[in-house]
Order: structure tokens, then C-alpha cells, then sequence
């Protein structure tokens, strides 16, 4: 059966709140400073009080993911949790309005929808604390099983292995992929998202995927290694196609024992890397799903993350189908 | 006494929705390009599952406008109602974060905090269509007197002379402000405005006004003509200083009979204009209420105005005091 969408991702359905924030400010939290924390309703209502003034935007590591796959003019289908409350609106109002479909139901009573509070320091480099919430009610029950049979490839968020349904979700979702003969990927997501899971990662990417997306920091921590070159090779030997980013460096994509380097497109000014990692996976998936050689698919996805960094927001706000062109 | 804030600014407490939109969209949902119409509830929930993908973002002119006064390293006071909802609590973080003095009590039952849906062409313009909800549930007694008294500068949103009781709260402020020596600043806000309320906006001008700001549009519409230098004239004698801007050609000051041109500060891509007139504002204020001279307070707006459309949303991401320096 020909795929009728280029992806569908499942992840966490998230509401960005991303103010500017000085070093001290990160100290001062204690927050590990371009990492991921997960933290509860009442430390959240705590922070965002001590942040600065900031702007609102739907988020989601794969949703940010898929919103930059129809900005290229492809298809995509999205599976995640929000709350029936106001940030829940806007998050389906946000993931529709780009032309993604998504049809999960909002959870009836519970949390509230998610919040990914981010601080931006002046080098660019977010920092984020996430209050799950509404999101780890991800269940099995969700998953679309037509929706993921229809799709060129499934996309699967490395922050859902924290959740115990949201994980049994995801491997629901990666058995009706291989079964029709898709393509599965994932994502790292977050070096410590690896700390925490580092032999059910290994196992299920040996065993599952096809296709792994990593930065440089969450290669050598699932390896145990400082040295990039014998993660990355490692990487490639238990995926048939990895590809690691490396920040303004660019990227390196490995299959099938060889390697290629590609690099990163120009930037202006780098203002938030926030989606960086996300657009980055769009335009790759994009490409992968039209065919393209993978050394073009690392560049498309180059051409995505440099959009996301020259401003606040973790989504397109420029057509990357006029950016590609 | 001495000021204890530059600048206390009463106006319509506003989350704004911006998200970009083709001039087709405009046509198809019958919007004036480049002024704000107001829209009521149903038709808000309309407009917005029709409008892209989008930021949130905390707006409303004035609140804008203090939120710049405090990027300048200024003291600020905000006047406006919001409701007990989770955009009234996103507009209120905001503003205080950003170092804003803010007390008004929000609306206990009724209208939602007020949206704006703000649609931005590939030009930059934006078009507004505001749903007003609990902004215009603001009365003479939401104005705390200290406040005003306590300010060098109290600044006024014309787009308050469409609800009578926020122009009663209006016009109190101003009497406190005269009472008190201090200085009384409006903004026309809206073409539509001015036609709706001219003979009331000119008799306010008249009688209460020292500073008056203004767009040509607004400025030829006040006093019902197509030339700009007649209209300009005509509001340099109903105030005592009248700042006038032009878009990309900069801004003219008008005041005891001379006038000063001064050039807009140069801006790399015009992304999103919204917020560029209460920037301008932001930066003409602080100047004055440093003592710097009119043409001095009037680049000083430009930086600020040059700032705001360089991205989305209507307030700074950058330090005004950094860009100033």
C-alpha cells in the first residue's frame, strides 16, 4: 500500500512557555543548563512565576517534528495527550492549522495539558523544565493503528520511555509499523532521558528501529563514552541508519558502514535552539519519504533547524518548502 | 514630588494570537489590512480555527508600551483587566516579570480575558481582530490614584474610548494626572477609532492632552483629510507635542510650532509589525521622562520600534537598554 502520510510521530503533547534567561537565572533554579527536566505541577507554577516574560507556543518534540514535515509540503499524522483546557486548544488548534491530522481524544478529567517551561539564555541554548502532565495518559488505546499502517514511517519520541503507558504505547505503535513493512525511527530525545533508560533504549532500538536521530551528547551517553568517533561508529552498528547533529558543526549520518559528514546551513543569529533537534528530524523524514539520498535528507534537515534557531518558538514560522526550493 | 515611575499607562489587557497569513485569508475573512477590528466571542473561536499556526504572546497597546519603558530600565505601572483564566494569568506573569508595577484585580465572573488574533502578512503588516471580553469591564475604580499621581508620564490607549466605562476610568486618570502636575499622553491607537469617537478624541486632546501619538493614517483620519502635512499641523496646535510616525520613513515631532523629522532606525527583515507604534511609544516616554530632547526621545522610540518588528510578537526579546546603549 502506497503511504499516504510521509510520518506519523508520537509523542508528548506540549505547550512551550520560552522567556529569555541569564546564566545566573539557570544557577540560581538549579537547572542543568541544555538539558530536560521533568518536574511537578507545583515546582512549575514556582518557576514560571520566577521566569521571565515570554511567549507561549505549541511544542512537542515530535509534534514540532511533523509541524516541520507539512511545512515542507509534506504529509504527517500526530499522536500525543493534552487536557481538555485552554493550552489543550491551542496545541490542536496549532497542530491543525499546519495540516497535520490528529485526532487523539483530550483526557475528560485529570491534568492539566502539559507545559515545557523554557529559558533562553543569551548564547541561544535552551534549557527546559517540563511538567508532563496531561501527556503520560498516553495509552496503547490511543494509537491508530490505520494511522501508522498509512504512513511511510513511524516517528517515536525517546521522552515517552519516562511513562509507563505512553512507553507500552510506542511499542504497540512500532509493532503495527514492522508489520506493515514501515519505517520506524526514534529519538534520544535528552541525554538523561538515556540515563534513565539505557538498556530498554539499546534493547529496542537493536531489536525495532530502523532509523535513530541523536545529538552528540545522548550518542556518547548511551555508549558510556567520551569519545564521539566510537559512539557514533557503535551507533551505527545496532541501527541501519543513524544520524547524529553536532550543533553548528553540522551532522554525521551513518548506514550500512559508511559515513558521511554534512554540514550545517548558515545561520544569522542564533536566538533559541529550541525545535532544533525536531526540525532537524522533519526535514530528514521529509526527505527519506521522497526518496531522497541520505546525505540530502541531512541536508534538508539543516535547512529546517537553521530556520527554528533564528528565532523565539520551536516550529517554523517561514515556509521550509520556500526554504528548501 | 519627585516620579517614583516614568510612565503609568491605562489600556485594554490583551493575549495576543499571532500567526502568519496570506493576503488571501484576509480577503476570504473579510479583514481590513492593517486595523483592528473588534469581534465578538463566536466569532473569535471562528476567526481562530481559520488562522494558521501561531505564538501566544501577552499584548495590548499600552501594556506593550510600559512592558518597552521597562526593557529601557524604566519604572512602569500598568492599569488593565484581565479575568481569572489562564490567559489572564499569562498576561499578568508577563507584565510583572518584565518589572511592571500591576495590582488591578481581575474580572470575578464573566467575559474571558481578551484576545486579540493577529494575522501577519508576508509584508510584516498585521491585521487585528479583538475579542474584548474582560478588558472592558475596567471602571474609574480600577484607577489607583497613588499610581497615577506617582508617574511623570500617564499614558492612554485610545482604543479605551470604546467602552464607557474604560473611558470613564480614562478620564479619571487624567484628572489625577492634571491635579498632580504630571503629563498627560493619548494614543489615537486605530483610524476606525478616531472615526468612531472624533469629536469626543478632540475635544479630550484639547482640553486634557500634552502628548499626543499618532500614525499618518490616524492623523489624516482625526481631522479628515489626505494630506499629510495639513493633518500633522492641525495636531501640532490641539497638543503640545505631537509625535507622528511614518512607517519605514520615521517619525515627525511637532511642538511650539517647530517641527522635527527623524529617521527610522534601520531594521534587517521586517518580520511582524505588531507593537512597532507602542514601542515607538515606549521609547519617546522614557526619553522624556529622562529629559533628553524631542528628537533624542523620538530615536530612542525607533530603536524600540526597530526591535519589535524584527520578529513575532509585540514586546522586546532584547534588552532596550543593551540596543540604546
Amino acid at each position: 500500500m502506497p503511504a499516504s502520510y510521509d510520518v506519523a510521530a508520537i509523542g508528548n503533547a506540549i505547550v512551550d512557555v520560552i522567556a529569555p534567561a541569564s546564566e545566573e537565572f539557570l544557577i540560581a533554579e538549579g537547572l542543568a543548563k541544555g538539558a530536560m527536566g521533568l518536574i511537578d505541577e507545583g515546582r512549575a507554577e514556582a518557576l514560571y512565576a520566577a521566569m521571565g516574560s515570554g511567549i507561549e507556543a505549541s511544542g512537542g518534540s515530535a509534534a514540532n517534528t511533523v509541524a516541520g514535515v507539512a511545512s515542507f509540503g509534506g504529509s504527517a499524522a500526530y499522536i500525543g495527550k493534552v487536557a481538555g483546557d485552554t493550552l489543550g486548544e491551542v496545541f490542536i488548534h496549532d497542530i491543525r492549522a499546519g495540516g497535520v491530522a490528529f485526532d487523539t481524544p483530550p483526557l475528560a478529567d485529570g491534568a492539566a495539558t502539559a507545559r515545557c517551561l523554557i529559558n533562553v539564555t543569551p548564547d541561544g541554548q535552551r534549557t527546559m523544565s517540563t511538567f508532563l502532565g496531561a501527556s503520560v495518559f498516553l495509552t496503547p488505546a490511543d494509537v491508530d493503528a490505520e494511522m501508522i499502517k498509512a504512513a511511510h514511517a513511524v516517528y517515536l519520541e525517546g521522552y515517552l520511555f519516562d511513562a509507563p503507558g505512553a512507553r507500552a504505547a510506542f511499542v504497540k505503535a512500532a509493532g503495527i509499523a514492522r508489520d506493515a513493512g514501515r519505517l520506524i525511527a526514534i529519538t534520544l530525545s535528552d541525554a538523561f532521558v538515556v540515563e534513565r533508560h539505557r538498556d530498554a533504549l539499546m534493547a529496542f532500538i537493536t531489536e525495532e528501529i530502523d532509523l535513530v536521530f541523536a545529538n552528540e551528547v545522548e550518542t556518547m551517553a548511551l555508549f558510556q563514552t567520551t569519545d564521539f568517533d566510537v559512539a557514533a561508529s557503535a551507533l551505527g552498528k545496532i541501527a541501519r541508519i543513524a544520524a547524529v547533529t553536532r550543533g553548528a558543526e553540522g551532522s554525521v549520518v551513518l548506514s550500512d558502514g559508511r559515513v558521511e559528514t554534512v554540514k550545517a546551513a548558515p545561520v544569522a543569529q542564533v536566538i533559541d535552539t529550541t525545535g532544533a533537534g525536531d526540525q532537524y528530524a522533519a526535514g530528514f523524514l521529509f526527505g527519506l519519504a521522497r526518496g531522497r539520498p541520505l546525505a540530502e535528507c541531512a541536508r534538508l534537515g539543516h535547512i529546517a533547524a537553521g530556520e527554528v534557531i533564528g528565532h523565539y518558538g520551536p516550529r517554523p514560522q517561514t515556509s521550509l518548502k520556500d526554504l528548501a526550493a
